[in-house]
């Protein structure tokens, strides 16, 4: 049974119940298989009711992006411009590696519906259901040093935070570098890939990816208490449409302001938007753990930790708390 | 015709002179094709001796770089002991770099006798003739940040530079930031290339393009007053695989001295080799063209520069002079 077919049966019946039986005698298969196929529906962000005795009803479909409508919301010059919009991808930042490596330009978006092998930082994976949340990668090719990276991405955590903000009823902390939480559970990660020819930056490849409407169930155990989605946080489903659009725009908006103004206006931003600052951390970072309290930023994005003898230390790479942020949740 | 049929031909004389009427008859072809297949043995390697009325003798063949000799000579625990050794490659950076995304270990080599596409920096191409000089890409998987790869690309000068000092009666200084000079002139190139996560660098990929055995001759006219190779400044031939061993030797040496004791002594080495300090310099950097005069390294790797106005910038990414110092000469 293809899952088409069930799905035209129950479409068919306009929102009106039909029983297991029925489905099962019509498509010549059994009533397990016709709850997988409503499961798997479900991930794919069709709504389904199943009641015991009245059976299916259709009650809601997944509200798909279109290219159209995406574009007709941009109010950018360059971002999201060139915008290629897949159903499934592996990742988006694979794909878009590979087309900065073919001379995409600056700007280009690429989104999917669902990626099957959405990745997260420190090589785990990052789970992207379809048609439920914004999973994108954004093209950058700033004219700014190598060692300056640990600034855009604490761009990137601004801008996001803002964008969000401004369209969802939610309270966001950044925690460092670029994590966004809300009441302490996590809704979006920010990854950075980038590409250099001695220190000149060849590309810098911004992964988003934020929980816009997921539900608790479609969380695993492991993250359920550690993620959260803007709809659960908000009580309202969100139109990711509007959202993205918004997004591109803080983001183009803050990009200018850097490289016009250098860092300083994006730290102000991102130190008054931070949950980890002032409070004492534990920091994994790739030469062991240090213990302090982080009191700021430096010049170059840095994080200054104060250490227990008075002495301060900074960073650049790391986690702070117990090394899981990097996953959803 | 092709060249083996010449190769063969001059071979089976033994050193004695074939004259151009015979090898054309032999062959079957015009004097202008054999004249054109005698210079392409010559880019390849081979010494053709040619004298008017006696005609054409093979003097010397190519030395090839042979794996077994080179493991043979080493004396590293991890540099070179993966190794690749190709007679044309497109571009060691680009075969080192695939092999990279596949997961090679830190310390894996390429080498190639000769690359058609070989890159220097800031896109520009680099003269790689077979058989005369040595091009080669190490992998590093260094578990430092990101904004420290300005140390990594020092270090790399300073360990080619002293390397070739122990081999070569030669005065070496060093360009920043990575450019080799004898006598203003440059004999070698390094070009560093990075991928990374967020701040945590994935691997380095560092090139390093050096003109060993070259002749005047070698260069095309736009070079011929800005580089020279190590058998011209020399005056004597100079034997690769002792080279490439000795550079990787201490190319790991003064690594693991990195990763033990941070940036301090190589900073000291570097600043003690270099001929851009303490004299008027123009920069050409991403953010424009910086006039001043450059007095050191500072914590990060950068170069401090001082300005007209007694002030002070650190710049990370640049050329110092006319902006040619990227290809070959």
């Amino acid at each position: 049974m293809s899952k088409d077919s069930l799905l035209s049966l129950l479409e068919a019946a306009s929102g009106v119940y039909v029983s297991g039986e029925e489905i099962s005698k019509k498509l010549n298969v059994s009533r397990t298989a016709v709850w997988k196929q409503v499961q798997k529906l479900e991930t794919q962000g069709y709504v389904i009711e199943a009641v015991p005795r009245l059976g299916y009803r259709l009650t809601g479909k997944p509200s798909k992006l279109s290219v159209h409508e995406l574009l007709s919301r941009l109010n950018t010059t360059t971002f999201g411009r060139n915008l290629k919009l897949s159903d499934v991808v592996s990742s988006t930042q694979d794909e878009l590696r590979r087309l900065a490596e073919e001379g995409a330009l600056e700007g280009t978006l690429v989104i999917a519906e669902q990626q099957t092998k959405g990745r997260g930082r420190m090589g785990r994976s990052w789970l992207s259901p379809a048609g439920k949340g914004i999973w994108m990668s954004l093209l950058l090719r700033p004219p700014v040093a190598l060692p300056y990276t640990p600034q855009l991405t604490l761009l990137a955590a601004v801008a996001l935070s803002r964008a969000i903000s401004q369209l969802v009823p939610v309270s966001i902390g950044i925690k460092w570098p670029n994590d966004l939480l809300v009441d302490g559970r996590k809704i979006s990660g920010i990854l950075l890939e980038s590409a250099a020819e001695d220190e000149r930056l060849r590309y810098v490849v911004v992964g988003m990816g934020i929980s816009v409407n997921l539900e608790q169930e479609d969380y695993p155990e492991e993250l359920a208490a550690k993620a959260i989605s803007l709809k659960m946080a908000s009580g309202a489903a969100v139109n990711r449409s509007e959202l993205i659009a918004a997004i591109l725009e803080e983001f183009e908006r803050l990009y200018e302001l850097y490289l016009e103004q250098g860092f300083a206006p994006i730290r102000a931003l991102w130190e008054a938007r931070t949950v980890t600052l002032n409070r004492p951390a534990v920091l994994q970072t790739p030469q062991g753990v240090i213990q302090g309290v982080p009191r700021g930023l430096d010049d170059m994005g840095g994080l200054v930790i104060e250490l227990e003898d008075g002495s301060s230390r900074t960073v650049y790479s790391g986690e702070v708390g117990n090394g899981q942020a990097g996953a959803n949740g």
